[in-house]
């Protein structure tokens, strides 16, 4: 399962577009807070495998081919954890 | 731009999955209250597009075929307008 305190650890990359409580600026980037966690984790899985494009999809396929099963679990536990 | 009444009233088919109130009861599914309505817009585009596959992409692609550009918009600012 996620660690939300190891997720927060982990957030620092995407704070700039999703916002320092996952609350985006952009309006065109989504709020991550309170999101359910395995919606996040589908999410992140499905740029990792490459079944989203457009839009950002580049930007986020490249942030997430970094990441490890365990980094997407505390990731997700993290902004699930935010208050939305 | 999107129509909140209009929206609210093209929704039936979504609350199924995605809550009466925009809180889904499935976590797998998306909560879609309080997203922001560019970001919504930009999902429900890139289904009719074919820009996401997995999950349960498919069966998005399927509602969304049936919708227009201003269903769609009014559909964003349904569910952009709700509480998270």
């Amino acid at each position: 399962d996620g660690d939300v305190n190891a997720g927060a650890q982990k957030a620092a990359t995407c704070l700039a577009c999703h916002g320092a409580e996952g609350k985006s600026a952009v309006p065109l980037y989504p709020n991550l807070a309170g999101q359910h966690a395995p919606y996040l984790l589908h999410s992140l899985q499905a740029y990792k495998k490459g079944e989203r494009s457009g839009g950002q999809a580049e930007v986020m396929k490249a942030f997430v081919a970094g990441l490890s099963d365990q980094d997407m679990e505390d990731l997700s536990a993290y902004y699930s954890s935010l208050k939305p």
